[in-house]
């Protein structure tokens, strides 16, 4: 069985977007190195660091399915039924499903649990991977994340989206991270410790 | 001519302290490991872990002054006028000084601007360490940084008091950092990019 993690771009501050939603401030890294990975989508490859190749990379082969919330899942249109990691999503949502392309290859979840149960099922021995901040801190809450990783990037922003809001059962502790020193963004992984 | 820089010991999700001011969770790097590394402070060592005790050994030999708030210098008292960094302080204050012990060897300055200053002065090539969160920030804000230095604690609190608060002309870059692999705390060392 896959192992439940959340990745997501965060400045020093601890915000993964500006108050508008806007992340290109953050995204930097993904876009600004020598090395072509090409993502699951057709035509989309990503350009970074050796270092962030290599991570970049097993997130690719490790990656069985991906949870997000409603408001990413719109925002970016579904992903136009493919997510650039190449793995079947799950929304979590209250809400009737929309009918763009998106969601047609779509999963809808009713809770965060319901959301990463049926992630698990899909990803069988691969892993899960959380795409939306508030998912992540309530999955956190509730003992069903595995690893937190961080890409960490040399801004201060200010404002904006917090990746870790409304935590309702800190302090969450984790293990001392894998660091990986990529360009525009230090990688940290880290494991969750329970109990 | 020294630099100016910040040091503080942020939680991942970006405190310095809980909301009672109390920093016990993050503080456990200082004192959990096998490497003893005396303070200037008569009677008081440091317990790190190797890599940690090289960038603290590195502090204490090159700060020349630090400078903090009137909250930290309360809190404190005063350190009892001996800091454990061994160097004097600047207390940035609008308020009459007080008349402990820690009073009587501390400089006063009324804004930041000149508590940079002064402690500029009295570092002469040594470096200056901002030791208040709400002093680093406002610095940063005056383009009177030069280094932010955070020792990244895997904890997330959920709650406390923010490294990084009102700022008012953020977005502030950075170099990649100088990443060193504490236990219980990542150091990252972050040159400031200006203009």
């Amino acid at each position: 069985m896959g192992k439940v993690f959340s990745h997501m771009t965060m400045s020093l501050d601890g915000f993964i977007a500006d108050p508008r939603d806007r992340a290109d401030e953050l995204f930097d890294w993904y876009w600004t190195g020598e090395v072509t990975v090409p993502s699951r989508e057709e035509g989309m490859s990503f350009q970074v660091d050796p270092a962030s190749a290599d991570m970049l990379r097993e997130i690719l082969a490790t990656t069985g399915a991906l949870v997000c919330g409603r408001r990413l899942f719109d925002l970016t249109n579904g992903w136009n039924g493919s997510h650039p990691v190449g793995a079947p999503v799950v929304v979590v949502t209250h809400r009737a499903p929309g009918d763009t392309e998106g969601w047609k290859s779509a999963t809808v979840a009713g809770s965060v649990e319901e959301g990463i149960t049926r992630a698990r099922e899909i990803a069988g021995d691969k892993d899960v991977t959380i795409a939306s901040a508030d998912i992540a801190a309530q999955a956190l809450d509730l003992g069903l994340v595995d690893e937190v990783h961080v890409s960490l990037v040399p801004v201060l922003l200010g404002e904006g989206i917090p990746y870790f809001a409304n935590l309702t059962r800190a302090p969450h502790r984790f293990d001392d991270p894998v660091v990986i020193a990529g360009s525009r963004a230090t990688h940290l992984k880290y494991a969750v410790r329970r109990g």
